[in-house]
């Protein structure tokens, strides 16, 4: 059945037929089954290797005996604590199910039919379909060297947009964007544009002029900044991300969100997490090693890639990534194609403990030789 | 600042100026402090005091090693083991971070400015609450008995109306419609328009014309059955709950839902759960015997209550319940004022431990006595 086909579909909200539905992936253990292999590495999802810090573990063991009382509907403590650690008042957070929950009421409150967003060519896919699914419009820029062209998405921003979103660095490239341009930039930008700088990867840039947009926020009350607990903090499965803005731009996201979105897991390791810095700077080290033996391999196997800052490389394989990915999943090796954003040559390889990427690295020699 | 004097205001989506902000209660060790009192008891949220059962508690354990990657987008397994209980596709599931979620997402699949919804007068905040943030109308029916009055319900379903929400057992009221009356409404409703039948507190029912709703989805195209682990099985902290529908309108919620809406722990515990019903008989007999505690007590004080088949009690005390309450705080004794649900002389106690309800007893009739 197509969705056209639907008899329910002409009840729905405008923007609802336009939605992709999701196709879940199968279970690591369902295709692991399927395909008759074992130990199968997974570098799909720019996950960290090294899961949690300790105060992190610490905060979820404390938990166990609660299972069964709702979690803190306002946050109080992880609002506390991030409002501390960043400098500002805890009435600019907002707490979200995952960074991705916090991107989703953004456009909630401010996209409907009539006003637009605009974003670049091979970003995040949640900027596309959080505009879709409320029913706005999406303005596209084409990229430049698969990065934010500014000059191109600022020519997109007209009395209709209501949303700019930049990923700093850019997910699924890696590529990133100076202070002074980025800055330049949300400058330029009127007022009534909420300007949204999604820093996910932050943690694992070390180039000095890379920013830190929460230092921007009281000069542009139009600027929300985003970050997650997913990538560098490890708590993926847990679900907890957060947005910084001015608390007026704050005060109605937070009349949007739903007061249980963020389970008391995950707000306990959250807030145990932020303040683990020494975990944050293993995970980085520990990253850096793993990309250094990727751009190896590429030299060695006369590979081009996209320069990344983030927990990930981009790599172009100079022919269509399909029917390389699938004989990589036959060799137990689960990467991300990036067909979807874009870049049908390309395959996104997150970053893994050093004998992952020794597998992914021989596996893909092996697929490209034969 | 109030509302109207925010400049960003201008700029939001239809309905998002209408929403009451969330004022977040303080946590319990805040109150605490704040009123010199340790060891209160918490009898707010409907919880179940004896928390999850073993296999849960295992299911937790198991992926401490995990805690580093994301959940399965796809909730593979969790609907795999919901379908196979309730003899229903996968694709008839639509998993939530909390049943909220999926009452969320129906209103943004079904709802938008120009449609209504109806719901009952004391009925579950979210309806009004959902209903409002994607700028649709409500029409709210008087109550009868403090439950749902069906006929009253009926005469505001219009051609404009997408969605009717009925709790049954009713939230706060704890009053339950019986099988054919339920059934006969919804046979009278236009196949355009979608009713939501929310089951959270169906585990605690014993009445034998109490309806299992679920049983109605192959004869009703247009119905949409909620559930709600945070509930009899004791998993309030980690937020999952699900939809049972025909599954076009499941293709189309799953299409607004976002993939990694529930968190991996949550998945797990949840997918344990539904088949540990030794935990769940555990815990209605646990909360017959509170229920018991309570309706003594409110008889030798002789208050009135709502006759409730949930794990909570409402009881009316003739008098304004804002000071009764603020008392009970100072005494430790933390309960539900539920003016906000139109019943200002109301408290909803939910039922706790043994000593737990007893010590709400003795302070109400203390406080009640001075």
């Amino acid at each position: 059945m197509t969705v056209q086909d639907n008899p329910f579909l002409p009840l729905t909200a405008p923007g609802i037929a336009g939605l992709t539905p999701y196709v879940p992936g199968k279970p690591v253990s369902e295709l692991e089954r399927e395909l008759g292999i074992r130990d199968s590495v997974k570098l799909a999802s720019n996950e960290n290797p090294l899961g949690p810090g300790p105060r992190a573990r610490e905060a979820i063991a404390a938990l166990m005996g609660e299972i069964g009382r709702y979690p803190d509907g306002g946050g109080f403590e992880l609002r506390r604590v991030l409002a501390e650690y960043h400098g500002v008042p805890q009435t600019a957070v907002t707490i979200g199910n995952g960074s991705n929950d916090v991107l989703d009421l953004i456009a909630r409150t401010f996209l409907y039919p009539g006003v637009e967003s605009v974003f670049s060519e091979h970003a995040f896919a949640v900027y596309p379909i959080s505009t879709q699914a409320v029913g706005a419009a999406a303005r596209v820029a084409k990229a430049r060297d698969y990065g934010n062209d500014l000059d191109a998405m600022a020519r997109l921003v007209t009395d209709k947009t209501r949303v700019v979103w930049i990923a700093n660095p850019n997910n699924p490239t890696g590529t990133w964007l100076a202070a002074a341009p980025l800055k330049s930039f949300i400058e330029s930008m009127p007022r009534t544009c909420i300007v949204v700088v999604d820093e996910a990867y932050t943690d694992y840039v070390g180039e000095p002029d890379f920013p830190d947009a929460t230092h921007w926020l009281e000069q542009f009350p139009n600027l929300i900044v985003t970050r997650t607990f997913a990538k560098a903090h490890g708590l993926a499965a847990l679900r907890v991300g957060y947005g910084l803005s001015d608390p007026r731009v704050a005060d109605l996201l937070n009349r949007v969100r739903q007061p249980f979105n963020v389970n008391a897991f995950a707000q306990a390791a959250a807030a145990a997490a932020i303040g683990d810095l020494e975990h944050v700077r293993a995970s980085v080290e520990f990253n850096r090693a793993g990309m250094r033996q990727y751009l190896d391999a590429f030299k060695r196997l006369g590979l081009e890639y996209i320069p990344s800052v983030g927990n990930f490389i981009t790599v172009d394989l100079g022919r269509p990534a399909g029917p390389v990915n699938h004989e990589l999943l036959k060799r137990g090796v689960i990467v991300r194609p990036v067909g979807n954003y874009g870049l049908p040559d390309h395959l996104r390889i997150s970053i893994g403990l050093e004998a992952e990427n020794a597998r992914c690295i021989a596996a893909l020699e092996d697929v490209l030789a034969s």
